[in-house]
């Protein structure tokens, strides 16, 4: 069988070399080079093209080359092929500490303390004393942002699709939930699996029920939230702030209204970056698992889509 | 009895009115007016007059309006008159935060993305794997910000003028401890007290032996750093970055070199600010003790200086 990497818009070279050497007996190839397309069983994607896989009639899996599984089309894959993800645990940890950094940033006020220095200008006030934070999807990360934020003396929702056991963390499903929540929150963070139920989700009408001392916490994707709603509810003073790492367009274009809005922390998609080496390990264990016929792991119900 | 009170460059009204409600039967006065000095037996003081002490013959004690006693010259009290300071447990919560929030920020580079997004700069680096923090002074404050940064994930050196009981904490002592603890440290955060031994403590010399690495965050006083020092430092590339709270001169003149520095994260005064409602409490709960003749609480040892 063969190996095949179709990642666009990223320097694959350090990847590649790091996969021969896991797996010194795979042809490992990537596209749009690809010698022989009836061997390719196992494609690691993110953002591969549509057209990819009608000419890989052996495929059997896909894996994608990160936590989400939003970049692969997968009403595109015959039902056999199996789609995985990458679990990362240092990822949650890193995900969970960037969560409580720009929690605490919000509730100090660091953005306003920068936007004043930058003016050289003092002007002492005293912290937010808010501490509610409401968590849009509780998968994994969810969870890992949840224990941090609570042995730091915050209190937490969230909302996810289906009701799971929850600990402290008092937890909402369906619309009807995310409207009880909403009013009660004073930082909102996004992490909930991009679908098609979960797009645009951040729009006018989620923004209007949480309290005007709102801060949003975008981790998750760009499309998940609506751009210009969450510009009006922050230039009509009914969101007190946002922090955001993703964006419909990344890099964000140099002429975005983000960059300059005082009100707008920006971060370059960097809450959780993936380390390659343990990247790298789960996707040659798979392929591995593959050869054998043995059951892989982190797979995707393709169904729900996450 | 009366009691005086004397802190400069504050608007005390509030201060002032909630003294009176809580001491009915007390005269309270604001210096300069003070209709009958041999009145005066308490004295709450910031930054008081040096002239102001032998104006008052009979005065029993004086209280620092804070949790520091530097801002009061004790070699101008006649020594039977007692010192007593502010201890506000929420001011130990609030510093814990701060720091945690700080060496965080500093750890996920926050300062660095702020710069670069008013330069509408999208350019993601991962987050700095440094953990250990090294504290210096390990009174109730530092013990407040150990505990929060060890349940963080954090390791901890401490290093204090005596030995003391120090849990999951590396404690030193002595000038040849702060040699031994300073090569191994990510984050310096300072929160002695103030006095002869320790002001200008944060010099070239301590600087040197820190990483190239490291991080200064300054929440004590602005004396104990070398503020041209520490610029140095940062000019030359021997230190990372610094978050400082307190400056030699406050509010920090327009012209200082620190505000536009782009190493630098300027919080104006604003770590730990004392809650109205519970000094003044502490404040009548002394005066009634000294009305009473008990002893008062949260006494300064004259002789150490805190």
């Amino acid at each position: 069988m063969s190996v095949l990497v179709a990642i666009s818009g990223r320097d694959n070279t350090k990847l590649i070399a790091r996969l021969t050497e896991l797996l010194p007996n795979e042809t490992i190839e990537q596209w749009p080079s690809c010698e022989n397309p009836n061997a390719v069983e196992f494609v690691l994607a993110w953002n591969a093209p549509n057209d990819l896989w009608q000419q890989l009639p052996n495929l059997k899996a896909v894996s994608s080359f990160g936590a989400g599984v939003d970049s692969i089309n997968m009403s595109l894959l015959h039902e056999r092929v199996d789609v995985v993800r990458i679990v990362d645990e240092q990822l949650a940890d890193d995900m969970a500490e960037y969560v409580l950094t720009h929690v605490l940033a919000q509730k100090l006020r660091l953005q306003e303390y920068f936007v004043k220095q930058s003016q050289s200008n003092w002007k002492p006030k005293r912290a937010y004393k808010y501490k509610h934070v409401g968590i849009l999807g509780f998968g994994e990360l969810g969870k890992a942002c949840a224990d941090k934020l609570l042995i730091n003396g915050f209190t937490l929702s969230a909302w996810s699709k289906t009701a799971k056991k929850s600990g402290q963390v008092k937890l909402y499903t369906e619309s009807q939930g995310l409207e009880e929540m909403l009013p009660q929150i004073d930082f909102l963070v996004c992490l909930l699996p991009l679908t098609e139920a979960t797009k645009g989700i951040i729009n006018a009408q989620l923004l209007a029920k949480l309290p005007k001392h709102a801060c949003v916490i975008n981790v998750a994707r760009g499309e998940h939230v609506i751009e210009p709603d969450l510009l009006s509810a922050l230039d009509s003073d009914n969101l007190r702030s946002a922090t955001l790492d993703v964006f419909t367009e990344e890099p964000l274009p140099n002429s975005h209204p983000f960059w300059q809005h005082p009100k707008v922390t920006i971060t370059p998609h960097c809450a959780a970056i993936s380390d390659l080496n343990s990247v790298t390990e789960q996707i040659a264990d798979n392929v591995n698992r593959l050869n054998s016929g043995l059951e892989l792991n982190n797979r995707v119900n393709r169904t729900k889509g996450y």
